[in-house]
């Protein structure tokens, strides 16, 4: 089998190195960033024309046409995309050919490529926050449910002292809480500013008031948030989104590794619903779940720091490559924040806690894990030393210091 | 000259390296840590003592007492710490050794080091905001002065459309207070947890309710927020706090970027106000502050994704090496932020625009840079097509979709 | 337009927003990536055979019989992979099914799949290569008939001394030069050590002197560098590749930097061949190779982080998630490589060179780029003050302080 | 305790957030790095002196006295450093003051402190080579004195096939050569280019060919690599020493993340020789080596890819801030080594391996670890099915695929 020294195909990347995310991912998938771009350029005609004062029953008619109109090839573009080093151009020019001629009009490749980058952001969190209830209700579960399973805690990878199941559960959520709050906090507004992030061209179009409100129109065509200025040059949209993403895999990693970790053969505390196979080792029971979301979260501090580099290098009025390197950037940890979220709901749901391996595990330090103690240890049990674990498991505040009601019990 | 076998002073790091935090560092530097560290074990006696029920005036005085017995040897707790991996052990030693035999009742490690270096964090912050304050006002004098000034805008390196001094600098301003937003609403909450995150050591010592009580009283003596729980295993108050420090530098990255490029010597339409000599060539002027201000900002993508990675990592009660991370990156990610944040005041400050060289650059491209604006473009000039610049200029609302009054006219 | 719930077709990466890779990335694109799996199977099963003592025209006459079998479905293959988090386990079951019976004997799927990426990285450095060599001869050649063209030389933004357009061409072929070197000089092993690194399935089914002979066989057949032992858990044969690739990646980076800012409008010493068009502005002519270019270079490094760490991670006989994320990452360095330097070679085809701009910016400073020269400067030219700028340029030696021999002259 | 408002000693960093590096990092710290800038500079002047022809023993007097001069003051030169944002703009002044006014003649800033990192990294790995031996000669006896020992072999954290502690010694060992191997092979060259990498001062002062030998002298004084060309704007002698340091950090990090793994209270197959103990917990022997260890490792990968990024932003012939990123960067990376390897030098020493956990983890997962072998399983043992691990274990050849003798038996 020789390599195929032309794409016979033009796909790069269908998932073939990325089980964590397949399945899980279509939201972001290139088509979707196509109907993105495409809704985007609607939503900038209709809040055009919606300024302008055009009739609003004529304006859904022709959006809607629009809408339905065949979307342009999609590997046509990318390919046309090379040449004037972003996707907008050609598309522009496809759209107009295929019976769109207002188009784009007064705008810029950023306004679009931005606002439809967040404007999958948007749709991606949504289907996060149905994974993040789901897992939230779960580990809220299991946290309550077992609030008083006494089990070692470990510092340096040694027994330390007594803790609970149910408040490693309670700690697991406080993280993903934290993260998903600033997730839903991240402010994904729409990008609108022109060539210059002037609004110069619709100034002109439409004199001064009237451009001045388009930014608010745009965005809420397209659900997103208001600008309050153009963003061209300040990538903070992008960058702490990516930083909430970032986070997000982070308290996902977590759980992920103490459950790969409580997995081990020697401790075995907690298995997998659907342990992973091997190729070679018909006995294997592997946590694969959490070694997929393991393999995410590793990636994803990389990838935000190349987000957080952007900015710094976000010279001029748009600059040369750093923008250019946000795309598939972002849209990756968007991937990886979707794939992992999808499975670590599937992990807990499906966790199996193994009750006499954990007290298994307790014994085996025998009196040492009350050394703390000191003098007070003698016939007391590791039960008698959890100090706060019990109320800590079920007064589960997501990371929220301000948030003082139980959500759980 | 013989390399010295062994060091002299124990010195590491005296700023021989790193410009651009001279002289701005000494609220974190290791002699601040050190104090912190003492201060965060007092506050523990004094939040025991408070929620026992001791005297507030013997408290009082015992405390003022504490305060003022010597500081251990910091070199001496260095090297200490290498036994057993953190500074904490040999500290407490040292303190018992020297009078404060009530120390570290109940507490580990990470409860002083966390809460130190949170501590740390909120003395830097209370700085960085005085500089951030006095620099909001410069930049926001320089947008609403310039706020006429045409000039080139530039994409992908080439003028593009007019746009204005006071809309570039506006538009610095929008990021950094963005930032700052971050950094104020950065929770820095204290960390206390025991042994193994159960507070159980002070259960035995003070039964469950007043234990309970313990975190809030400890973080008020403090002055740090009351965390909702301990947070040894989520690290999202350093992440986090490493999110809003990257992004501040970030922020002025990117303005120190612009004037580096728009100080070049065809370019001219800046220059610093005092800008740096060479050791060859009397003549140069360099933007040696905008140099420094960059040489942290692109540091700080990648200590960021340290911290980031660390939170992963944090595995079981206490993480077998990925917590000792966090420590000299958050530290240096603060150093960075002081120094660049007073450097870019400074820079705003004497910073001098050049109207010849601003004229002259626009006139470069003549009517072309009114391409875009098509027929209408006959007979105007480039100020005629700078849209909404003005407004954008004076209207400086910090990146804040939500927050709608001018805070600079 | 309404996001699709479900993908119509599963490719996630089709190069719509990575515009540096589209056309040059086949070679590492997942069908080349299921090629090379199944490649590796068959090299294996081969190399059995051989050390068996298989009579080798039956040999041929069954790999020929296995290469020319239909491929498993990928997609199918991308799905199934999910639920051992390994896309080889399914791809066996395929083969197998598929009639390859004896495929994956005595294999893991680490065996496969690092070999996989091996044999990817190869062929990828096979076509790298050659731009590589006609990319060293345009920049051998601009170096050569720029020797003598005065140009001022800019250190922290500003006009230093005179240098040469010559020299800066040399500079940037040393650069590549070296990178090249690292490239060719990283060894590309194939991995063989079944489940737990120790061949123990092929010494039970060969005997230990055929199976200690098999990794050799295995690696021949696949034309990789024969290993000197299994590298399941050490990953210098992925973190030093991905350095040359982020060093090449880095050089590449370095030229379309220097091309960015040297074609600003204000200094126009530089044009791509080829500039890059607008949305908006007809009169652009970006240097879009050179920010494709950038794009690609700016991500590099951070993706190079994430290979370096997960050798750290590489935890046990094979690690739970860090083997994991260096498929993806490796895989888009490859990408980004191929890209950016097929478009390298590219922009130095067709760079040109403004002589009149040079000239012109040189004037610009007057007498003050010869300030260094003191005295001497009186009555002299910037042409009279390039130092062994020419000898420089000529004599052109690729970062290898060893080889002697002039290459270009 | 309030916070001093103004440091009253200068140094920022200690060691107390760096315990890794306590006591190993003289050799890199300021006062060793002002060491390295003098002496740099006094080489340039003797290799000036030497290709003018001087008087070699008038040379050597005049060097002797100038290298037994007071060193100028560290904290003064580092407050000056601010202005021109570099050390050597006020350490010429200084020295010039101090009588050496021959100084610095024909340099530019840029030559003194690259030459001065690279004697500095030179120095490093001096003393780098000398733990590095000692470590091999401690892991070549390990896996010799243990080849027949066998253990289980873990994949995705569980129990796999047999393997032995002998060839887990071997793996260890041959990622550390690798590394070791990739830093001895690291170029370390002198730079030496003037103002604009022309040498055109030297050649004012010399003629062309005396400035031409000029480099080869100066590198020859300081024990350095001879430069093929100025590298000032071509950073690949920081980025693939980076890359090797990284490397290094991750074959040490490896090995010690599996120490800290294998040391887990469940599995406890081995122990370091010094365990650290606990503030709270009498009872702890915490791997606390193995944790410093990975604290430096798991730091490391960021680093490097700032250093790469620095060789991306190389702009002009001088840049506007990543090369001053560069400079506390590379020191850290060499400040982490040190430590790192001392530090696994002596854990590699005390290493305990405990046999009786070794065989009863062994035992724990009965026939199943020996599922793999099907029919072949029955009645045989572990050590039945250990491959070729005692031949892996005791051919140690350091990752070198062409270099075939066997060192260690």
């Amino acid at each position: 089998m020789t390599p195929p020294e032309k794409a016979p195909a033009p796909a790069f990347d269908r998932g073939l190195l990325s089980p964590v995310t397949v399945g899980h991912d279509h939201l972001v998938a290139d088509e979707a960033v196509l109907d993105a771009l495409v809704t985007v350029e609607i939503a900038l005609w209709s809040a055009l024309d919606s300024v302008r004062g055009g009739d609003p029953a004529a304006r859904e008619q022709r959006a809607t046409e629009l809408r339905s109109s065949p979307a342009p090839d999609l590997d046509a573009l990318a390919a046309a995309a090379v040449a004037g080093g972003n996707p907008v151009i050609p598309l522009v020019r496809a759209l107009r050919a295929g019976g769109f001629a207002e188009a784009h009009e007064g705008a810029t490749s950023q306004d679009i490529l931005d606002s439809a980058l967040m404007l999958l952001a948007a749709r991606a969190r949504t289907r996060l926050a149905e994974d993040l209830t789901a897992l939230d209700a779960s580990l809220s579960r299991l946290a309550r449910e077992r609030r008083d399973q006494t089990a070692a805690a470990r510092t340096l990878t040694q027994h330390a002292v007594p803790t609970t199941v149910g408040l490693r559960a309670a700690n697991w959520l406080r993280g993903i809480r934290r993260a998903q709050r600033a997730l839903d906090a991240a402010t994904l507004p729409a990008q609108l500013g022109g060539a210059g992030g002037t609004l110069a061209a619709w100034v002109d179009a439409l004199g001064a008031d009237k451009a001045a409100a388009l930014p608010a129109a745009f965005a809420t065509e397209l659900g997103l948030d208001v600008p309050d200025a153009p963003w061209h040059t300040q990538r903070w949209p992008v960058s702490e989104l990516g930083d909430a993403l970032v986070q997000l895999l982070g308290a996902l990693g977590k759980l992920a590794t103490d459950v790969a970790t409580l997995s081990r053969t020697e401790i075995a505390e907690l298995s997998e619903g659907e342990p992973g196979g091997s190729s070679a080792m018909p006995q294997k029971r592997n946590p694969s779940t959490s070694v997929l979301i393991r393999s995410a979260a590793l990636r994803a501090p990389q990838l935000g720091a190349t987000l957080q580099l952007a900015a710094v290098l976000a010279v001029d009025e748009r600059p040369d490559g750093s923008w250019h390197a946000e795309w598939p950037t972002l849209r990756e940890l968007l991937r990886l924040a979707l794939g992992a979220t999808a499975h670590t709901r599937r992990l807990v749901d499906g966790l199996v806690v193994h009750d006499d391996a954990v007290a298994r595990n307790l014994a085996m330090t025998g009196a040492s894990i009350l050394a703390e103690r000191g003098a007070r240890a003698a016939g007391s049990t590791p039960a008698d030393y959890t100090g706060l674990a019990r109320e800590l498991a079920i007064q589960n505040r997501g990371g929220d210091t301000a948030q003082q009601e139980d959500q759980t019990s």
